[in-house]
């Protein structure tokens, strides 16, 4: 929160500047005992932990090695970038003071959230941990000497570091972002294309850490298991069981990604609801006026909210996949009788080190200096981010099928990693298939959003009906598509050549899980577009704060509509790989099940009344919990306004100048507010699961139904992860074109800005800001930890 | 249409007269014939028929007899009760004229649009024949001497006769509320107990009508069936494979209901929001103000919307309820070798046939005059219909009981009948659940409408906001009910004793079906609550547009606003009878498919990608449909806007009464919008079953799936019909709630008319207009629809 001395400042006629908002600094413990220690002894103990690291990756597999180097590699040239960035002068000291403030609110809100979340996930494991205890094993399990006790620390262990890692992976992106937006805001005073290149590097900065520490986490913790528990030495257990024990990590990264997302969600646009509808519409002053009360509170939104919590949801997102791909990889070529496994095992950490080379060169192919022969005086942004894109993806193609023939090449099937590149090839077109998607639906070059914009012109009831039509309507042709990729890449598995002992083609599930790796393929990428949204989004709130001149503005407005569109494109993109995630992870727990039940689980049958039933429940945790995130902004917003308001009334001279509005107080406000309202949702999100599976154990007890309980929670889980897909593409999309329709109108069209028209539009996009920044983002997120939660809770339900 | 001379006359100053606005009457083909006919011909011609109707019956079995006889006295009764509204005077002339505008608007429309649906059957019955004559029978078939020839025309026969009764149910209800509303009226100028004796008795007339042919086609088609094909004659059909034949009938029903309900819904809606759009908020006249255009329109709506389409939907849900029992009694008693099987088939008959005897007597049960010792000078209509409803649970639930004893008695399992009068025990109790939860999301007595009503207060986005959390929340206590319910009826059908040879209990399904009957035992006067509706609200419209005082106006606003809350409750019924339907048609797909394609087929595994995808192309398809169902009508009321705002800016003098708006022109306008617009989600809900199961039938042959096609349209039946039941609920409730929440501001909560406030709450009643009454219902046909399309088209996807 944000200090009281933050009240006693005279913010004066035009005096531009503000008092010293600053509290204290606050460095996370961690990083404040590292940096008690000497910097030489510090040197000293990393070049040891990386020895060790190397070593015991040495005695894994030498594509262990390979991906360390990589990630190591990745992290330094983070290091490069994020040096880079800080050594960016932060502008005149008005800049510096809101800065600072944005600084504090975030940091202060992120200390408090994730002490939150911290309490909860240490809760949790204290709970995974009994249930561990007191579970039975398999036959399996006690031969290869993994009994209950080591299964039970290992679970846990995986789950506390897949939690801090994504703790790590929010963290850093908030704190490149409240460093970068300043600077970014000064740059801007002198040349668009550097404003363009220090967001682009603070979010790549963010994306090459998230990306590198899901890979290097999953990788430290396989090696350590591998050799830990003397994986392939006779009376041990095989390599291909390997990765199912590392769920718990990719259950931790979600568990505190869903909280992050929701809390951070919450803050953002209950902020920006209730400084757009008090502000906006109320006193018609412009967006981040500093004369709004609520700017501030805005402003650390995007950090915590965007910054924050995608950095939590991609990191998640990764975790997810690799470890899907890997079990996956892992039950094939048990199935196929695979000579050496290990290829198809590590081939997901594979492709997301070259993931991390190529991004970079993504990333830093976009220059601060302007080619020869470029001559409009502002280039359009979304240009030159589309062309480094290009240039990953062209990368991606070429690794992706370099990282298959070395891998995937078995000699029982000679031509099965040319099968498998084509899978690739089928998840690269499906994610620009997706761009170009929601691009159609959401940006006002294309037909609809013209046509929502024109629904304004007769009132805000039609432009409501037409948003949520549109909305609805755009969950087609992602549903399509990805039908048509799910099927295809299955096709092109099966017939990779690759049998079982009986002959049956066995690539089949595999090959979807390569599609999603060909989609993540350029994760690193999409990240830093991702990133550099709400960055920009920042440094215009700063340069309209700071009240600097238009044409500084209208630099940093560009970059901020920009940043809109790569923002709704990264979540086609992230609910696409969530809904393959979630499939393979599916795959993944009727293994699971099966192996610990001892029975056969191939099939969850709809037609039986309690497994429709489930269903039915699955379907509808979807629609509750999107209820209670959008009700929890709602809620939030109004007690906003119901601030800004009261300060408006009690400080009338706030208008004209001559008094200064209370930032901190709607900052307390907005903080604890979305606090106290990420636990319900968050806790239906858990719980739901977990009785739904118990209750209907009992039940199957009680009439003779051996394993009712996880068939339940299987049809559950796919009930949920479609109604899920749905929903977040109904929620992101209508969002966007709201956000997009309004912006189209203040191009001039339809009246312009301050037309009846307009005012429509903003209502279109309060709605919006609920749907595509808090419930949506927080479904794709929900999706993946529905998959991992039953996985790891898996022994309740039997 | 309306003629012009509706454009010649002059409203005057005051005058408050209209001249003649009738163009000629409209009587169907069908009636013409009939009254061409000399009565006594006529009279001896219907006397045959009966004569033959019960001679057929009573070669079928005496349950039949006793069902055509209770059919019979209700149809006798429904004769009185009309005979009984129309002999009401039709008060003063101006009632008389606008009354008769209504009607022939209302004509006229329901002329064009069964018109064109009259086609599509007709096309569609072509279709069905050809792929009837061109596809494979089963040797039990042929056995039996059901040939190709024979089924195809079976089942054709069924559809049409299916399509004409449902359109037949449509303009009854539509034909007796244009004749009620202006009694209606008239009768509120002398007694509020009258105007709601008369409301009451015509919705009465409408549902015992709508109801008795539900139950009389079936018995008809089943008896006529019995005696054509020799049933259980050696060599013949066996009497429990008869009810699958029916199952055009259900297909018929449905398909005349998708496309009544949604022509009515965007027409009725879309006329209530241009009108509103314009007239309420932006001209500040008061609804259904005679200088606003579109008000015509809007009362024609609400006869073709609500009446007309909401009796095609009850008339299509009790068929379809009716069938799918039938269907799994016959298998049940098959399986479980019980030797008179009539009892079981016919069961659901006879719940319908005591369901008009006691659903008349509730009926009747409302008196003209007013008991002795009732003090308040207008009493409460909400509490009078509640007395009746709890009168007609009583007896329903004595004559369910009886006709359990009397019907499901067998000596294989002498308590059987007991666990089945226990299941539809909880069939009531569910029916009982739904209704109290709609009032409580609903209703501005409890907290949820109250607390949307105050997010009004802080703007219209927060009200959007709140209403769609609100309906998105309201979908979780109906899930957990129906979820108890299914579960629960399924475990006392399977503990009933009844048990195949193998000794498995078999009774489970059947006792699913038991409880829908349960639910739907009380039907018709569930329907004549829902009737009254929107024969108030018209005449409401009527007194309004008549300028009648304002202690008459007052009258019909109550009837209104209890007419509001019986039709949110009839729809909550609505949807839960259609998820147990859909799931027992459901189960009869698969024994169809099966029995087709002589394979076991009891599973529908959705680990299989193909069929996942089924499952996510089902939910996608209610997305659309809602989509697409939405979006005409916020494109039709844009038409209508601007029509409006064009008289208004070209006749001046409308708002001094100096000039006469133009209603025929709104009318047309509407009219023709609605019939181009119903035709896309109409087509997409019949196209995409079978281009889907077609496409999926061609690419198993091609992988080798011999049962792909079939499975994956299984899948997508599932998936729809969870996604369909919480999609309209969630729209069926945010829409309600969001008129509620206007109404009650308009109480004088929150500043009152005309605040900031009430504007707010406008704006969400306009959105929530499409939901509640357009594409909400439409979902509920469409559920229903897809099980049966599914089950006729099943040869397709073999």
């Amino acid at each position: 929160m944000m200090d009281d001395d933050l009240e006693d400042g005279n913010l004066g006629l035009r005096t531009r500047t503000f008092p010293s908002m600053r509290s204290k600094t606050y460095v996370p413990l961690v990083f404040r005992i590292l940096m008690g220690i000497n910097v030489r002894v510090l040197f000293v103990l990393l070049l040891l932990c990386f020895g060790a690291i190397f070593y015991i990756g040495a005695s894994t597999s030498p594509i262990i090695v390979f991906v360390f180097s990589l990630c190591i590699a990745s992290f330094l040239l983070s290091i490069y970038l994020t040096k880079w960035v800080l050594s960016k002068d932060e502008g005149p000291p008005e800049m510096v003071q809101i800065s600072e403030a944005i600084r504090d609110g975030a940091e202060g809100f992120f200390r408090t959230q994730y002490g939150t979340i911290s309490k909860m996930a240490l809760f949790l494991s204290v709970v995974i941990l009994c249930i561990y205890l007191f579970r039975s094993t398999t036959p399996q399990q006690e031969a290869s000497g993994l009994g209950r006790a080591t299964s039970a620390y290992i679970t846990v262990a995986s789950f506390l570091l897949g939690a801090i890692c994504s703790g790590v992976a929010g963290y850093v992106g908030m704190w490149v972002s409240v460093r970068a937006n300043v600077r970014v805001s000064s740059a801007a005073r002198r040349s668009a294309r550097e404003a363009l290149q220090i967001a682009v590097r603070a979010g790549g900065f963010s994306a090459l850490v998230v990306v590198g520490m899901a890979v290097m986490g999953v990788a430290i913790l396989y090696s350590t298991f591998y050799v830990f528990l003397g994986v392939d030495t006779p009376g041990s257990m095989k390599v291909t069981d390997l990765p199912l024990l590392l769920v718990g990590y990719g259950f931790g990264a979600s568990f505190v990604a869903l909280f992050a997302q929701l809390g951070g969600g919450i803050y953002t646009k209950a902020a920006d609801v209730g400084a757009d509808l008090v502000g906006k519409i109320e006193q018609g002053i412009p967006e981040d006026d500093p004369r709004n009360p609520a700017v501030i509170a805005d402003l650390v939104g995007d950090n915590v909210g965007d910054c924050a919590a995608r950095g939590a949801d991609l990191f998640e997102s990764i975790a997810a996949e690799i470890i899907s791909a890997m079990i996956l990889g892992g039950t094939m070529a048990r199935r196929c009788k695979i000579e050496d496994p290990s290829g198809f095992i590590l081939f997901p950490l594979v492709v997301h080190s070259f993931d991390l080379v190529i991004s970079s060169v993504g990333i830093l192919s976009i220059r601060g200096t302007r080619e020869p022969g470029a001559k409009s005086p502002i280039e359009d942004p979304m240009a030159i981010l589309q062309k480094g894109y290009s240039i990953t993806i062209f990368l991606a193609i070429i690794t992706f099928g370099a990282s298959t023939r070395w891998l995937l090449y078995t000699e029982q099937a000679p031509s099965a990693w040319l099968n498998f590149a084509l899978c690739g090839l089928v998840g690269i077109i499906t994610a620009y298939a997706f761009v170009w998607i929601t691009q159609y639906y959401t940006d006002y070059k294309h037909e609809p959003v013209r046509t929502l914009a024109l629904s304004s012109s007769t009132g805000h009831g039609t432009n409501i009906i037409a948003g949520i039509s549109l909305g609805l309507e755009s969950t087609a042709l992602p549903v399509l598509v990805i039908s048509v990729s799910i099927i295809s890449a299955f096709w092109l598995g099966r017939t990779s050549g690759l049998v079982d002992e009986t002959g049956n083609p066995t690539g089949g599930l595999f090959g979807t899980a390569v599609a999603t790796m060909g989609m993540l393929s350029t994760a690193a990428y999409v990240l830093t577009m991702d990133m550099f949204g709400p960055i920009a989004d920042n440094a215009g709130g700063i340069v309209e704060m700071s009240q600097q001149p238009e044409s500084v503005r209208e630099i940093t407005d560009i970059l901020d509509a920009v940043g809109n569109t790569t923002k709704a494109t990264t979540k086609g993109f992230a609910i696409g790989s969530a809904a393959l995630a979630s499939f393979l992870l599916f795959s993944a727990y009727m293994d699971e099940v099966a192996a610990f039940a001892q029975v056969s689980f191939e099939q969850v049958d709809i037609a039986i009344p309690e497994v429709f039933v489930g269903g039915l429940l699955g379907s509808m945790l979807i629609f509750l919990f999107s209820a209670w995130a959008c009700a929890a902004v709602g809620r939030t917003a109004q007690e906003v306004v119901n601030e800004v308001r009261r300060q408006f009334i009690e400080r009338p001279g706030i208008m004209d100048y001559s008094e200064k509005p209370d930032y901190g107080r709607c900052v307390a406000i907005v903080a604890s507010a979305s606090l106290r309202e990420m636990i319900k949702p968050g806790a239906l999100a858990i719980f739901t699961p977990i009785v739904v599976g118990f209750v209907f154990k009992l039940l199957g007890r009680l009439t003779g139904h051996p394993l009712l309980g996880a068939k339940v929670v299987a049809s559950m889980l796919m009930f949920a992860t479609v109604s899920g897909i749905l929903m977040a593409l109904f929620l992101n999309t209508a969002g966007g074109a709201w956000d997009n329709a309004k912006k189209y109108i203040e191009t001039g069209a339809l009246g312009g800005k301050g037309s009846d028209c307009h005012k429509a539009a903003i209502t279109g996009d309060t709605v919006g800001d609920p749907f595509k920044d808090t419930a949506g983002p927080s479904l794709h997120v929900l999706i993946k930890m529905l998959a991992t939660i039953t996985l790891v809770m898996a022994p309740i339900f039997l």
